[in-house]
């Protein structure tokens, strides 16, 4: 029975979800086949019936339902053994681990900081009014506000990806000669910043622009088959 | 042949480097037998004629000598393939690394932001001037004045060790179940701080704290096997 990814769509077809592209390039990487079914943000009670939460993507594999981005990769990892592993071992999931909560804590709201004003608009119009309320509410300011000096965000984000550069200076990935789930996790941020607003955040001439890079063309220009910014601008935003 | 470590010697038998911590419990994990020689800075010749540059540790195994932790470690576990792996096989290698690259670029500076002004007094009296020479002239500032705001420091150390707090609460290392070398590099900036400064920096009931704690105690009490502060403030310190 194939298994069942709900996902996050966006303005006209775009995937806007970072955890969601993790968990594609998760499938891709495992080779099993996958269907997916978008959902919007008003769909919530559909994903509350069926996870008994709120929150995207969710995976449905037989009478099993998986909740949250990294128990979806681990549960991928267990349930095929036989196919390429996602972390290379116990040990490269406990570190795996550390380097997602790194991601949170400090790559993501990096990210954050430079694209929310931009972002908004790859969403679909009628969630454009939620998410300005929520993110307003917890940043304390407008969207705009909180994105307004670029130049000093983007310095930290160079700050921030300093140890990634590094790494990826010495290594093709994250996990080594071959991309593992930490480089499709960090990747994901990465993309949701590609396609999230119009400015390229990476220089060239960067191992983490080189690396990001690959990692959109791979498993057959995966990174590409939606589409970016430019975002229309029209339709209700909860201004 | 038994294997050789040079390693920094401090005021009065201090052991104050993290690379050497760090090189000190990889040797413990692997149960390989290793004999420790003490440097001074003003050993810098001997360093220099046996390695071709001029910072410890370096192991010399052999006609090999190795310096930087990073490449003792790797070779520690590529020449004792059948003990405990540092590790964990390639893939937990890379991810290391990586982490490696955090712990320079972020965990380290953030510690060592509170801790300066009081490490000085671990080192011995007589290579007390060429650190604070050599380190007011990166921080473009004396000692004192860099470190002079601890309440901020010690705040932005709780943001730099989040995703390691983190990590900590979901399982026991860094590494899993069982500590590998990810878990040495970074104890051993925590154990430069434990033995660098007359401040706790960890606050009790946190995982990091019962991490730390936990690998001070392990290998026999490897962690408490030279003194800590109070360090004698006698003698020169070039001030």
């Amino acid at each position: 029975m194939t298994l069942i990814m709900y996902e996050r769509i966006g303005f006209e077809g775009r995937r806007p979800s970072p955890f969601s592209w993790r968990i594609r390039y998760a499938f891709a990487h495992k080779g099993v086949p996958v269907e997916f079914r978008p959902t919007r943000f008003a769909d919530v009670e559909t994903i509350r019936a069926l996870s008994g939460q709120d929150k995207v993507p969710i995976v449905v594999d037989g009478d099993r339902v998986i909740h949250d981005s990294w128990n979806i990769a681990t549960h991928l990892e267990t349930r095929f053994p036989d196919h390429p592993s996602l972390f290379g071992g116990s040990a490269g999931q406990a570190l795996t681990r550390h380097i997602n909560h790194w991601s949170s804590t400090t790559l993501g709201p990096a990210i954050r900081r430079v694209i929310s004003a931009d972002f908004i608009y790859c969403l679909a119009a009628e969630d454009r009014p939620y998410f300005r309320r929520s993110r307003e509410a917890a940043f304390g300011c407008t969207l705009e506000a909180y994105c307004a000096d670029r130049d000093r965000w983007l310095a930290e984000l160079d700050v921030a990806i300093a140890p990634l550069e590094q790494t990826l200076s010495e290594q093709a990935y994250v996990a080594g000669a071959n991309p593992g789930y930490a480089d499709y996790l960090l990747f994901s941020v990465f993309q949701y910043a590609r396609l999230g607003c119009p400015l390229e955040l990476l220089r060239e001439n960067t191992s983490v622009r080189r690396w990001r890079d690959s990692l959109v063309a791979s498993f057959d220009q995966l990174g590409d088959r939606f589409p970016a910014w430019p975002a229309s601008k029209e339709g209700p935003d909860g201004r």
